[in-house]
Formats: structure tokens, C-alpha cells, sequence
């Protein structure tokens, strides 16, 4: 049985007042971020020269937020406790800047920016000008793990963070005008799948401050009896704080925050002491209402400005040529003494100093929030455990993503607190269920006796929210922890702004020698556009691959493996990978498998190859067409292309080739994996037709080959929005990415010249209209369904 | 003051008998979709060969569905109520195909699926089958505005087809699957933004069931008080109905209904008759718990499958093969006494028929729901007075989206009722604040003395939510009024896959000839990628474009005006346009304006030209070089690097088009706006090298060319996510697509021979040089930041 932690002792005044230092000089810095390029301590009366001339930044919601944050070092210089600081309003990115300056941190990251009062001037002059550093909270900013630029994942991400890191805390600050944001209200939940045992904790502080950029948000102008039944209904005890008195606050915040902290002991002690009935814990939540604007400028040519919209961006916006608005700024910045926050040289006085926790307990020093640092490398299996016997090309069939399952089970085992699988309810659905035998999912709220595989001691996270799959899966390998996350493909669009941002931030962070690298964002997209002939038209999408394409070479990574041991080989790859997104699209339904699990692995190794086996390429020289293909369902179209090719019109020399990684086509300019020009050539050659079948919309395979030795004779079939719920069969046809298609393609392309073309163009389209009829007829006389044979890959 | 409407009668025992005889024949009918395709009527025994070979649907969620629907058709037959339904479990195909079937909507519509035997036959065939319907609510559904594929936008939608639709009440279905997702949860705030008065009302359903796929959700696991506060604290007057006995469950549900009903009317006759003091009314909702296959199988082969996520889709599994299975079946089937529902032909009884309302009451047959028979032409007035004074290019400055703002303006004053401009809190920030001269911004919540330009009477849509902005647009658009999204071009990604399905939608309705055409779904998007530089990267994004270059072309727009003159053009076109989704893309930033508005309506109607004033091309002969650019920011770079070619290097013959209608670039073949090959040719030649300047990724316009005449020499420069907060010139130059480097990029596609070029690219180099260490030593020296000089368009 552990120890009960103690509570907190109230704040001493003198506590108050290091606080109230602390907070005044951010304030103090914030301003300045926004306004000064120089004269930074204010050490000569105001002039217009002193003032940046392009006024950017974002006033309104940093006094809230640097006062919350010197109240939680508080917490921790008493407690010792890890703590991570997520900020929703991003547009607070100022004061956090500042804390981080005033920890100290800041200048040991980045020496130039000194403890002094060149030092000030230049986190003045830097901040959100050309190459200085954004307005937003950023990944240049330390101590975050949260870009707050667009709004509604800090919640998702701070619940990430906190899962199987039992001692961390991370405070996240939701502000109202995200509150409003979809993403942001399906994020509340988060605590329905936290065990106090074996995670940390999250402790949403819902800030009203009561306006958004232009108007007044809807929190902000509820009734606080429906706010608080609202975050109840949540299954949050809400604590509230109101004000802008002076200390009172202080007073009030200090004493609200020890006891939200002590609540936080309670259930985490009684849970790892054995003392839990398991009934979801009621987490306490801290609702903040302060002025927007708070000790800004209170009304400004006679329009109130403090506690409005007014208050958002720059609330004296004429400050270099107006002289009024100049003095109110000096004025402003005098309200908060620097002379007693600063000493002589432009250091942090003691008085300051003496409100931050020490080493790496400060919150901008957090390992958590470089999460590099933190990261075990997973133990990973030799992933040929689970390969599929494939003696030779297409003579068995499987549901490709068992295989991962069953790897993921063993990263379960092996990993027990650094590994999770992140998936909108569909574990099993996506052939992934290999998990269960390890890991139960997970839920906090009731279980009832028939309940399958579902315990408060899961790991499997299900919910049925791609954002929370996504936000959770970011904050959990942002401080270093590994996993993936498995979505319906159509249904990876719902996140697909997530997927843009996480690429930004990787790229940013790859810039910044401090930033280790994490953990890579794996995404599994399963139940394809393809195969959910079943689900119809609106399950049918392969956007996020079109999304993913225009991140930059050096974060994003697209894979289309197509088979289960191409997966294997592919998915040990990205698991050992660190900061990239890894795209990876293989359906779930049986399906051929096409090679060994040793040519996987060097198929894979290249990225795309030539399958001599199905083509008629004796190599000696250019083929007459190559039928090439990225994705399963269409490899296997092509792979039965070529055999009738072969049958029917054996003069044609067919060369196959696949791809897996769809970067390889790019050119080594454009992505890191585009092959060289050689290599493209030996591939496609120079000159020959290419039918290429896509998985994807055509325009991704156009776009990439663009520049390429006569790109115009790539021809390229893929998903051409024509779907419905029908046969797996009849999809392709429907888009003309079946074999029938490719052959008739390829002749016309290709094999015009070819004795035998018309006749088998015409065998084609006989086929085609069978087919046809057979669907029509269906309608009249429901013949038995055939599934879509694939015991040979040639299926008349 | 209009009359207070009277209350409900309670239901009869008749009333009940009818609405259970309809419920039974909707279940029969319903599992019979999912299991038979003859002997529809159990006329002999059930075999086999009855089975539908491959089982699809989803019975689960389906009893509730009728069960709600047939008991709100009651309040419609005593009241007159116009209603519509929307099915959130998108699942529940069936039941709502059942219910237009036994309305004889179905008949109506699709003649083939006729009121007697053969017709079961049909309906029973044709779901889930190819060639037939799918398996959700979908486009195919009479009745239906929403398809409930992707989970998430059921409410958004119904307050979307409330507003200004005062008589119209959207009953909507949440399932406790779908409230698990962000949009969703973000979107009980609709009541926030409804008037009584003039808007009518949503009545939402939660149907907790306990179960999604393979687990239990989270509202059905909460305490039911939790969910109750919760509910209450998004505003709701909440109402439970909670079992599984009959007929104890239809008199209960019957008064629970009446009670929601009343409060409706009760609310809407104060409002209407200035009887509301103002504050938001507690609007009804009902959580009703039924257990999850209702009705169905309670335990298979020792399982309990009733109640549990295994009645989700199809409860036997079996039937063909496994006797037990069907006979199970055929007592589940027979437990509804179809004998009594159905009569000698088939046709529904007089028992059933007497639940249904009549005429367009039916809910199946309501026009709201087939919004272009509703649609009134929006009174447009003539673009041409908001027109721009340009008597000759880039001599004017303007903040171009301020003349759609105009425009919009005039579209409120003429159409008070049908249109309205949905935003997240970015109406004066894209600078189309001139629609608050006419309406407020929309709010049902309190107001202040000091709030500008908003009130209850407003009909300015701002949310910070773009899934309820998007949604409520859809809503609006698809009963047949009249709208426009803005929103910042990055964060337009958040509802990217709503844009990706109302395509779908669209696609979809174009092919039913009943489906009457709604207006089209207009998108604007600003504060782009290229001026977001005080934002920094995470608002910099034009991904958009991307998703929906994928989209069919016969639903799909993109329109890139440089100017505003040419936005008045475009928007003109787009306003008068069904059917479509528009997607304009223009920033909001003072910018050169281009050309008058007789040049730019003759322009946009084009979608690209030659700008001959901008080159040095004579016309006689084909150019040297083609610079061409799409998007405004480029445009200015494009001109501008032409000026430097015309002054440094005139011998070059250099010709500039502009792309507005960035589809005209397809084949003709891709999409109907695709420029045929004499067109293409006269503007790109066959030949040419063109250096091409793209507002969004260089990709889109890769796979746009594909196909095109020599398509490698098309050079594309554009948005490389490249940003940061810094200088809107530093973002062109860090993005490669400034003037220098486009001058560069000419000579050496296709000036290095010309005398001079040599010296020229020295010059450019030396400007970036300069540009460089200017953004180096602003770091140092912080000189004045000067602006994007665009007096003249070229800036040394």
C-alpha cells in the first residue's frame, strides 16, 4: 500500500507575492513580445522608435494562462510533481515564451537569448517577426507538446500524454472559443478511458474568459449553472474561480488548485493502494473566469477593451504614432514594476526566480514534453514470426491484416506500458483482434457481465472519435511512448486536418537540434474504398492518401502493401521509425498473397520491383507495356491482366511491376524515397507504356511521375468516385481499374499492333458485358452472389 | 397573437394497435431486406434457397428507428406538423426504406417496387445488392437529407433545415455510436443559435442501445444522471423513455412525445406571439433506451444476442446452411403476424395504413426533404455594382473578399429568409462585414450592452466549429436555401471529409430524377496559405483544393479569382449554380487589382486567358515561355517577374495567363469545364515551356496537365509547406514562387540562350541574396519591416 501524498499547504503571502511577481513580469515580457523592439526594460521614456512596426500577437487569453501556470509551479515546488502545461488558446504563445524564459529554460536552449537585457530585447524582437519565432505556442516553444494554432485537440492530447505515465500530470487549458469546436467537445470524455493506477492524470482548466476573436463565445454566455451540469454531465466535479480582484485571486486560484491537486492524490493513491471500487473516478476540472485582457488596457479611446473581443489581438494598436496610445503602453508595462521583477543587468530578480521549480520539474524543461528523451525503442519481434507460408505467387489466400494483429499482440506483451492501439471500435472488424489475447480494451465507465475483452486494465483504446484516436496517439508518442492507429480509410478523412498538422509539426521539429525525435504517427487504413462493397458509397474514400502526399518528403511516408507479408515487413519498418507520419493502406478481406516473406522483405526493402513471375518480361529487353500497380485489390486486377495477356496474346512482352512505397515514384528531389533516374528506368524504362493501377485517385500517381522521362505514357486507372454497395468485383469495373479494363488498356496502348489484339479486346468487352447483365439480371433473379473468386487470379 | 396550439390527445388503444401494426410490418419488412429474396411473405415454408446468398445489413439500431418514426407520424396526423426525420445511425437503412415503403412513397417514387407481393420481392432483393440500394440511409431514401454513412452530422444537418423554416420540425435520431464522435458532441449547441420565432425546431432522439460495433459506447455506460446533466447542460429540457415491454413502451413513449411536442409548440407560439422574454429556451429532448435488436433474437447458440452489440448487424448468421438458424428466423419473421400486415396481394393492411399521415405530411414524401422542389431562386442583384474601379491593372489596392462581403450584403436585404453566411467568428476578419449593415450575428444565448452586431433577430452564422458551419449549410442548402461558408483556408481541412461526402451526395442525386436540384454548397475560403504569415504554419494550408480535385467534375468546383472584380464574377456564378460545391479561394489582404469588371466577367467566363498587357508575347507567333499562375498572391509574382522580364530582358517573348476556373486545366474528358485541345493549345501552345505559379501544392496542377500536349513542360511552383510568421514576401521567396525565382526558373527552362540571361539571373539571385540578409539582419538591427510593396507591381 502506497502512502497517501499530503495536502498542500494554503499559499503563504509570501508565496502570493513570488506568484504575483512571477505572473507580473510574464505580463510584462508578453507586452513586450508584442510591442518593443527595443528599450526592452523600459529604461528610457517610450519612443516611437522603440516600437515594433508591425503589431502582431494576441494579448487577450496569456495574463490567464501565465497566471495559471505560476500557480501549478507552485503545486510542484511543494510536491515534486511532473507536470506538463498544454495550451489550447494558441494564440497565447507570448506567455508561454516568457515562462520558459523565466525558468531559465529558454536561454539554455537557445543560448542567444540571454538572461540579460540584450537578451530581453531579443525575445522581444524575435517573437512572430521573419525568422524569429511564431505567435502561437509552437514546437519552438519549450515545454510544449501542443501547437495550438488550430483549435480543438489539447484535451486529446494531454489524455495521450498522461496514458501509462502514472506520474505525470499535465494541465491543459481549454479556452472558450476552442470549447466551442467539435473536436474539443468530444474530447471531455477522455477520463472514461484513464486508469488512476497505471495512468496519469489530466486537469482541464476550462477558461472563460468570455469572447473570441470578434464576439462572445457560447460558454462564455451560458448560464454557469449550465456550464457546471454540463462538465457533471461530463463526469468531472467542477471547481470554479471568478474574478480579477487582486490578491483575492491569488487567493482563491491557490486554494481551488491545491484541492483539485488533492483530488487527484486521492484517486490516484486509493487506486495504486487497491483502495478503488473501479467506479470511473469524478476528476475534478477548474473552470477559470477572468477578464480577456486581464490588467490590460481597460478602455481605450473611450471603447471598453478589457473583458471583451477588444482585448484578443493588440489592444492599443496606434501605439507608434499615436502618442496616447504610446503612454497608455508605458504605462501598461510600468503597472507591472519591472524594476522589481528585473535586476540592474535584465536578470529575473530573485523575487522572481524564487516562483519556479528547479531542474526538470520547471514545466518548459519537462522531458515529457521533448518526449525523445523519454523514449525506449520498443522491443519488436522478429516480424518473420508471423509471415504467411507462400510457396508461390497467389496460391493462398488470407486477411492480410491478421498478420499485424498478430505482431501488435507481441508488442503488446513486450511492451506492456510503451505500446497502444488507437481505433474507432473496430479492432476486430479490422482483422487486428490478435490484441485481445494480451490486452482487454479499455473503459472506466461500468462493465457489465457480458462484456468481451473490456476492462479498466485495457490498453486497447476504443472510441468511436477518429479525432481522440488521433489526438490520443499524438500525445502518447509526443512523450514517447509508440502505437498506431487503424481506421476505416473513408473514415480517415474525419482526422485528416490532424494528419496535416502532426506533419507540420514534425517538420518543425526536425529543425530544432534540442527536439529528440519521437516515435512515428503509424496509420493503418483498413477496410478499404474497395472492399466496402458491403458498407456502400460513403465508406468509400482514399483521400487521406491524396492529403498525406503533399506533406513534405522528409515527415510523410506512404505504403501500400499487397499482401500480409509485405505488411509485416513494412510495419516493422515504421515501428522502428521516428518522426514520420507512415501512411499504410491493405485491406481486411481474404485476399491473395503474392510473395515469400524473405522476397517481402526485399520488395519492400526497394519499394517497388519487377514480379517476373507474372509477367511475360524476359528482361533481355524493354518490354513491349508495363502493367504496373500500388495498393492490393488493384495488384491483384493487374496480376490477372497479365496472365490473359499472357494466355491470350502471348507475343506481347508484359512486364509487372509493383510498388509498395508510392514515394519511390517521386523524383529524389521532390521525396527522400523518389528513386533515381536508373533506377526508375530499369523499372519503367524510358519510353514504354505504362497501365498503372492505382489504388488511390489517378491524379496521385499523375502528379507524382510528373517530370519523369515521358510521363505521358503513364496511364493511369484508380478510384474514380464510382461506388455503391455491391460486389467487391463490380467495384472494380465500376472504376475501370479491372483486369478486363487494363487488358483492353494495355491493348490500346500498347498492343494495337499486336495479331490477336482486336479479337481479345473483344473477348474483353463480352466479359464486361456479362458481367453486366449479371448485374442487372441479379436484380431480376438474384442468382447466387458469387464472391469474387480468387483461387486462380484469372476469374472468367 | 397567434393561437396557442392544444395539446395531444393521449393515445388509444387503437391508436397503439395501428402504430404496433405498422411497427411489426416495418420490422418484418425490415428483416426481410437483410435475409430473403423470395417467399417475401412466408406464403410456404421458409428454405435455403429463400436466403440471399451474402447477408448484409444492420438490424440493431433498426426497431428503434420505426419505432420513433411510426410514433411521431401520430403527432403529425393530429396536428398537421410539417416534419422531417433524420436517421443518425446511418445504419438503419432499412427501417427508413420499410417506412417510406409502407407510406407507399417507395411506390411512388420507384415504380417497379410496387404495394403487393412482387414488390416485397423487389424491395427485399434490391437492398444491399449490386445493382440495387445501399445499405444506409442514403440519397435512394425517400424522405431522407441525411445519409448516415460517416457518423457525426445528424443535428448539424437538422438545425441546418430548421432555420428560417419556421413550420418544419426535424425530429433526429443520435444513436449513442455516433455521440461518441467530436462533430456530434459539438453540436448539441444548436439551440444556442435557433430563434422560435422565426426558425423552426429540431426534437433530438438519443437512442442509447448500450452498443456500437463490438463494445459498449460511453453514454450507454454512464450513470443515466450523468447523461442527464450532461444533456441539460447543453440546454435541454430532457425527457426519458426507458424498456422493452410492450405495449407499456408505446404508451409511455406516446405521452413522453406529446409532453416534447407541447413544449415545442408551447415555446414557438410565445416567441410567435411576443409572449418570449428573450432567453433561451429549454428545448426538449428525449433519451429513449431500448434494447439494441428489439424485437430480434434473444439468445443464438447460447449467446444473448438481444441488447448486445451482436444484434449490430446480422443477428443469425447461419440461415442458409444451419437449420436451427432459419427456423429461428422464420419464427422471428412470423412473431411479427405478417398475416395481419400484409393483405392477399401484398399490399399493407388497412390497419397498417392507418398510422401513416397523408399526402406530404408522410414524412417519406415531404418536400423539405427533397429541398429542390422548395427552392426559390435567389433574387440576385447585379454584380456589377459592387464592382471595383480598375481602369488599368495593379493600379489599385483592394481587400477583394470586401465585395463579396458587399454582394452578401444585398443578398440578405432582397432574400430575408433563404440565405444566410455560416463562419467560424471570422465574418470582419475575412472582411466581409458588410452583411452586418443588414443582419446581426445569430445568438440565442444572453446578450450584453456592449456586444456589436449580435442578437437573437441575427442571421450571421458564426460558430467556432467548422463542422457546425459546414453542416448547418448542408442543412440549409439541401431544404432548399441558399448559403456560403468562409473560413480560413487551413482550417477548412477540420471539415474536409463533410466536403468529400456532400459531393458524394450530390454525385448521388444527380442520378435520381426525382431528387430535384438544391442550391449548391458554396465554400470561400481566405486568410490563405499566402497571408497567414502573422498566424504562422499551422494557418498555413491550401489542402482543400486537393480534396476536392478528386471529386467528380459534375459536382465538384474550384474557382481562384485574382481579383475582385473577378470574385464578384465568380461568385455571381456560383450563387446561381445547383447542385454544385464551389470552392473560391481568395485572400482578404489588400492586394493589385487586375482587371475591370467587364474584362474580368469576360475573363471568368473564359476560366483562364492571356493577360497581353502583363507579356511581351505580339500574338503573332508562339512565345517564348508561358507564364501562367492561379491564385491571387502568384498572380501578383507571375506579373511582376514578367515586368522584370519585359525591362531586363525584352527580347524573350513572354506571354502570362491567368487560370480562375482551375478545372478548365483537366481534359475535357476529367471534367465538363476541361478546355478542349485547340483552346489549350491557344493559350499553352503544344510546345512551350510553362513556368506555372500555383496558390496551392505544385501536385494539382501535375495531375491537372497529365494527358496535355508534352505535359513535362509545365514547371510548377507553388505552396511547398514552406512558413512561418514572417513577411508575406519571405513567404513566396521561402516557397520558391516569388518573382526572382520565377525569373530564374524562365531563363532556365527557356531563356538560357537569350543574351543577357546570364547577367539577369545574377541580378535575381543577388535580390534573394538581399532578401535573405534582410530577414537575417532584422534579427539583429530590426530595421522597419516594410511592407509588400504593391504600388507597383515590381518591388526591388
Amino acid at each position: 500500500m502506497t502512502t497517501t501524498r499530503p495536502d498542500l499547504p494554503a499559499a503563504t503571502a509570501d508565496e502570493i507575492e513570488a506568484m504575483d511577481a512571477w505572473w507580473r513580469a510574464n505580463n510584462y515580457l508578453t507586452v513586450g513580445q508584442i510591442y518593443l523592439m527595443a528599450n526592452p526594460l523600459l529604461r528610457e521614456p517610450l519612443t516611437p522608435e522603440h516600437i515594433k512596426p508591425r503589431l502582431l500577437g494576441h494579448w487577450g487569453t496569456s495574463p490567464g494562462l501565465s497566471f495559471v501556470y505560476t500557480h501549478l509551479s507552485r503545486v510542484i515546488r511543494h510536491t515534486g510533481q511532473q507536470a506538463i502545461f498544454l495550451t489550447g488558446p494558441g494564440h497565447g504563445g507570448p506567455a508561454l515564451v516568457a515562462a520558459g524564459y523565466l525558468e531559465g529554460t529558454y536561454s539554455e536552449i537557445y543560448p542567444d537569448v540571454r538572461e540579460d537585457e540584450d537578451g530581453i530585447r531579443r525575445l522581444f524582437r524575435q517573437f512572430s517577426a521573419p525568422g524569429g519565432i511564431p505567435s502561437h505556442v509552437s514546437v519552438t516553444t519549450p515545454g510544449s507538446i501542443h501547437e495550438g494554432g488550430e483549435l480543438g485537440y489539447v484535451l486529446s492530447h494531454a489524455f495521450g500524454a498522461v496514458m501509462d505515465n502514472p506520474d505525470l500530470l499535465a494541465l491543459a487549458v481549454v479556452g472558450d472559443g476552442e470549447a466551442e469546436t467539435g473536436p474539443l467537445e468530444g474530447s471531455w470524455k477522455g477520463i472514461s478511458f484513464l486508469n488512476p493506477a497505471r495512468d496519469g492524470a489530466v486537469l482541464p482548466v476550462l477558461h472563460l474568459n468570455g469572447a473570441k476573436i470578434a464576439g462572445p463565445t457560447v460558454l462564455g454566455r451560458k448560464p454557469p449553472e449550465e456550464v457546471r451540469s454540463l462538465l457533471e454531465g461530463h463526469g468531472y466535479e467542477v471547481f470554479e474561480v471568478e474574478g480579477g480582484d487582486l490578491p483575492g485571486m491569488h487567493e482563491r486560484f491557490a486554494e481551488t488548485l491545491a484541492t483539485a491537486y488533492a483530488r487527484i492524490t486521492g484517486i490516484q493513491d486509493a487506486a495504486r493502494s487497491g483502495g478503488w471500487d473501479g467506479t470511473r473516478p469524478r476528476w475534478p476540472l477548474i473552470v477559470l473566469r477572468s477578464p480577456k485582457g486581464w490588467t490590460g488596457p481597460d478602455v481605450v479611446d473611450d471603447v471598453q477593451v478589457e473583458g471583451t473581443w477588444r482585448a484578443h489581438q493588440v489592444p492599443l494598436s496606434g501605439v507608434k504614432e499615436n502618442d496616447d496610445h504610446r503612454r497608455m503602453l508605458e504605462e501598461w508595462m510600468r503597472s507591472y514594476r519591472p524594476d522589481e521583477l528585473f535586476d540592474e543587468s535584465g536578470a529575473p530578480t530573485q523575487l522572481v526566480r524564487s516562483a519556479n521549480p528547479s531542474g526538470e520539474l520547471r514545466m518548459s524543461a519537462s522531458p515529457h514534453a521533448n518526449g525523445g528523451l523519454v523514449t525506449r525503442d520498443l522491443d519488436i519481434p522478429d516480424y518473420r514470426q508471423f509471415a504467411r507460408d507462400v510457396p508461390e505467387p497467389a496460391t493462398e489466400r488470407a486477411e492480410s491484416t491478421r498478420a499485424i494483429g498478430e505482431m501488435m499482440r507481441e508488442l503488446y506483451r513486450r511492451n506492456p506500458t510503451t505500446f497502444r492501439l488507437f481505433s474507432p471500435d473496430e479492432t476486430n472488424s479490422n482483422r487486428v483482434g490478435a490484441v485481445f489475447e494480451v490486452s482487454d480494451r479499455m473503459t472506466a465507465e461500468r462493465t457489465v457481465d457480458i462484456d468481451e475483452k473490456l476492462s479498466r486494465d485495457g490498453r486497447v483504446m476504443e472510441v468511436l472519435s477518429e479525432h481522440n484516436c488521433h489526438g490520443w496517439l499524438e500525445g502518447y508518442t509526443l512523450t514517447g511512448r509508440h502505437g498506431l492507429f487503424a481506421t476505416y480509410e473513408a473514415f480517415a478523412m474525419v482526422s485528416a486536418s490532424m494528419t496535416v498538422q502532426h506533419c507540420k509539426w514534425l517538420q518543425e521539429a526536425n529543425r530544432l537540434d534540442w527536439r529528440a525525435k519521437v516515435p512515428s504517427l503509424n496509420i493503418l487504413l483498413t477496410s478499404t474504398a474497395w472492399r466496402n462493397d458491403h458498407n456502400g458509397f460513403s465508406h468509400q474514400g482514399p483521400g487521406l492518401i491524396q492529403t498525406v502526399l503533399n506533406a513534405r518528403g522528409d515527415v510523410a511516408r506512404i505504403y501500400l502493401p499487397p499482401d500480409a507479408n509485405c505488411l509485416l515487413s513494412v510495419a516493422d519498418h515504421c515501428f522502428r521509425s521516428k518522426n514520420y507520419v507512415n501512411l499504410i493502406v491493405i485491406d481486411k478481406q481474404p485476399q491473395p498473397q503474392w510473395l515469400s516473406i524473405d522476397e517481402a522483405t526485399a520488395h519492400c526493402a526497394a519499394g517497388a520491383g519487377i514480379w517476373d513471375w507474372a509477367g511475360t518480361d524476359d528482361g533481355d529487353r524493354d518490354p513491349d507495356v508495363v502493367l504496373a500497380c500500388a495498393g492490393d485489390v488493384v495488384t491483384m486486377e493487374v496480376v490477372a491482366a497479365a496472365q490473359i495477356l499472357k494466355e491470350r496474346l502471348p507475343q506481347l512482352r508484359v512486364r509487372v511491376v509493383n510498388v509498395v512505397d508510392l514515394m519511390t515514384l517521386a523524383r529524389p528531389r521532390s521525396h527522400p524515397h523518389g528513386m533515381d533516374p536508373v533506377r526508375f528506368g530499369e523499372l519503367f524504362t524510358d519510353h514504354v507504356d505504362v497501365v498503372f493501377a492505382f489504388h488511390g485517385y489517378h491524379g496521385a500517381v499523375h502528379q507524382l511521375v510528373h517530370g519523369r522521362p515521358d510521363a505521358d505514357r503513364f496511364h493511369v486507372r484508380g478510384f474514380s468516385e464510382e461506388g455503391t454497395t455491391t460486389t467487391p468485383f463490380d467495384m472494380v469495373v465500376r472504376n475501370q481499374v479491372d483486369r478486363y479494363h487494363l487488358v483492353i488498356d494495355t491493348i490500346n496502348n500498347a498492343g494495337r499492333q499486336v495479331r490477336g489484339s482486336s479479337e481479345l479486346q473483344r473477348w474483353c468487352e463480352q466479359q464486361l458485358a456479362k458481367h453486366e447483365t449479371y448485374i442487372v439480371e441479379h436484380l431480376e433473379d438474384m442468382p447466387e452472389v458469387r464472391d469474387w473468386v480468387m483461387t486462380t487470379v484469372v476469374d472468367d
